[in-house]
């Protein structure tokens, strides 16, 4: 395949580069992949798009669609599977290209990498790159999906309320207190005893 | 604030445009927390973030650092809060900026927005971008943060199997069949007696 999304090839590396940090080969892979899956969408409709894994390939979708994780019209979901679906955001029918192993047999060094059949320090990389680059679509599968119809329905986040814990705004569906006051806090707690975290200068205060 | 990491706000808008779609109310406030994140973390260090919500702000860290979700730099949390946090990918110090209720009253506009105080429609959407515009970063509290060391590991998939269901590679660790075969697919599964969803023709089929 010669272009990704008609970027040539050493564009897309670059354009990797510049968003991703490096051209991964997962990256690469969901080049193609997002390719694909517009190559068998109908032009001119609205779509969103799915991830079914954060690796990788979210950025490919957001590199080269107009969905985002922030805007919203990109799902991120942890299934583990090496997939994506773009879909028609009114209807929920859409398309799903995904690695197929049937069609790896080929390209041995990208097995051994889909499938991790060798750690990755003993993988060759410039060989992966070159059969990736090689095979272009061909690696993947792409059937005809129908979204659920619970994930069409726009999100809201209902009413705003502040936390009576750490005093900021959030959903006041998520109950008396917001999540990140509760367990699923990414941050350590002070130990008890500890004075209040200093508040650093902010801009005004700086300049 | 006249410049959002070292762009100027005409130039971030043009960036929220191309990549997020539209210079949203919460990219724009997102820019500046981003850029106070910034200029409180010690320059030259390796840093990982966190958005969260997934509402914007995601966009904002991925527009502005390198840190993205396909490359694992960002995590978005759905902790329902406005807030991003930017730290030390090994010592997991860093510091947090959030919307802090105390600095809205000066921003009537803002805190409407922010509070949902009226719905959407009858917000102003040009005054509240002049008041986030004028009131950049002091709309922010800004304080240090210690990363609970659960989330400083490095994550691995493990092992990679193929899905007895559907076929396809998944990381063995997630049980007998992939998650994408059980109740968290996205997907309308097929009605009993239905035909095989048709397999679209990939590249080198179309070529």
């Amino acid at each position: 395949m010669e272009r990704i999304c008609g970027h040539t090839y050493d564009e897309f590396l670059e354009l990797a580069r510049r968003f991703h940090g490096y051209p991964a080969p997962g990256l690469v892979a969901g080049g193609f992949m997002v390719d694909l899956a517009l190559h068998n969408l109908p032009s001119g409709i609205l779509f969103d798009a799915i991830a079914e894994t954060d690796s990788c390939l979210p950025d490919a979708i957001q590199m080269l669609t107009p969905c985002t994780v922030g805007n919203g019209w990109l799902k991120v979901l942890d299934l583990g599977r090496y997939a994506i679906c773009l879909y028609d955001k009114y209807e929920g029918s859409g398309v799903r290209v995904f690695a197929d192993p049937a069609r790896f047999e080929r390209w041995p060094e990208v097995k051994t990498w889909l499938l991790k059949l060798k750690p990755k320090s003993e993988q060759d990389s410039a060989l992966l790159l070159d059969q990736l680059r090689e095979a272009g679509g061909d690696l993947f599968g792409v059937t005809p999906v129908r979204i659920r119809q619970h994930l069409l329905a726009k999100r809201s986040k209902g009413s705003i309320t502040l936390c009576p814990a750490c005093g900021e705004p959030f959903p006041a569906r998520d109950g008396a207190r917001c999540r990140g006051c509760g367990d699923e806090t990414p941050y350590e707690t002070k130990p008890a005893g500890a004075p209040d975290a200093v508040r650093l200068p902010t801009t005004s205060e700086r300049t």
